[in-house]
């Protein structure tokens, strides 16, 4: 395995590219970022990410929207949800992110990512002033009655181990740049208040 | 394990997202497309790649370029050079690329891709007539003779198994749209010829 992992370093160039992120940013006007929305399933992540796509699109801005769970549909799908799955599904959303902005994107990202060190992780790969994190803050209990998907049911049932919030622990931002109550704020207020901020 | 993939499939659901992919495309003004290099190491495919993008981006086109050796030290980090690490590489490439297409990019991908199975699983995430394949196809000999990374040597010294055309083979495309045939063009004849198409 040593030899091989040198084997790696050893081998594999980095390739220039002259069309960089600030050619494709120019082009597009505007200052790439990554807005990462974190928050228990039911928070309301997709649904806050989907209205600020929509009205960031509307300003004439170039964004992209990474979701968790499509995510899984596609690059993500060979990944379950033990611990080490978890870490890796975030660190690939991470460096697609970053590719995305590499390319000059807004880049919207809703996922639960519910450890500390994961967003710590994904937030590193960017300039600093570039990484906003969106805490999505939802009292469990509202996130449970509302079961959109109604995956808390199962969780209880015992049909889903490791649940976020049940099974699982979910780590609460200590310094996100947004916190979103969502008891007192409603999801096109909690919207308009992101898209400021991602433009100011 | 059955029981673990029974549950990933129940319990993802598909997020619809809004502003999709023809939104996306229309702000930019063209047609999402994903191009495709694959050919032998040195065999020019970066090179003929950031041509093609500089042109593009030139005459406004939102381009990206994702390159083989550039994913190697960030999505791709944690793979090698096993025939299983190597479909993998392409497969999240392939994601990757789609998502980019996805966000309304054109998207140039500069992979050794050295199998067949891998391609086509790479051409079947797009739309018909939306994969363009460019076959960078030099003589085995001249790419070594140039060697631009000293690989070859270090291939034939033993010390880089399962290297493409040395230890591992190169299945040439049949059916690549675009076939550059690098002893009888330059690579800004290749190019141009490359952007015709992309933009035709």
């Amino acid at each position: 395995m040593i030899h091989f992992a040198l084997r790696r370093a050893h081998n594999i160039h980095w390739q220039h590219l002259e069309v960089d992120r600030n050619a494709h940013a120019s082009l597009k006007h505007q200052r790439p970022k990554v807005v990462w929305f974190t928050g228990l399933s039911g928070a309301g992540k997709s649904t806050i990410a989907n209205l600020v796509e929509k009205k960031l699109h509307h300003l004439g801005r170039h964004t992209f929207l990474l979701d968790g769970d499509n995510l899984r549909h596609g690059l993500n799908r060979d990944l379950g949800f033990s611990d080490a799955d978890r870490v890796e599904n975030i660190r690939r959303a991470g460096e697609v992110a970053r590719l995305m902005a590499d390319a000059g994107l807004i880049v919207l990202c809703a996922f639960i990512s519910p450890f500390r060190a994961e967003r710590r992780m994904v937030r590193e790969l960017m300039p600093a002033g570039d990484f906003l994190e969106v805490f999505v803050d939802v009292p469990l209990a509202d996130a449970e009655r509302r079961d959109p998907k109604g995956l808390y049911r199962k969780a209880r049932a015992g049909e889903i181990p490791n649940f976020t919030g049940i099974g699982s622990p979910y780590e609460r931002p200590e310094n996100a740049e947004i916190r979103i109550e969502t008891t007192a704020m409603l999801p096109e207020e909690a919207a308009d208040l992101i898209v400021k901020a991602v433009l100011g």
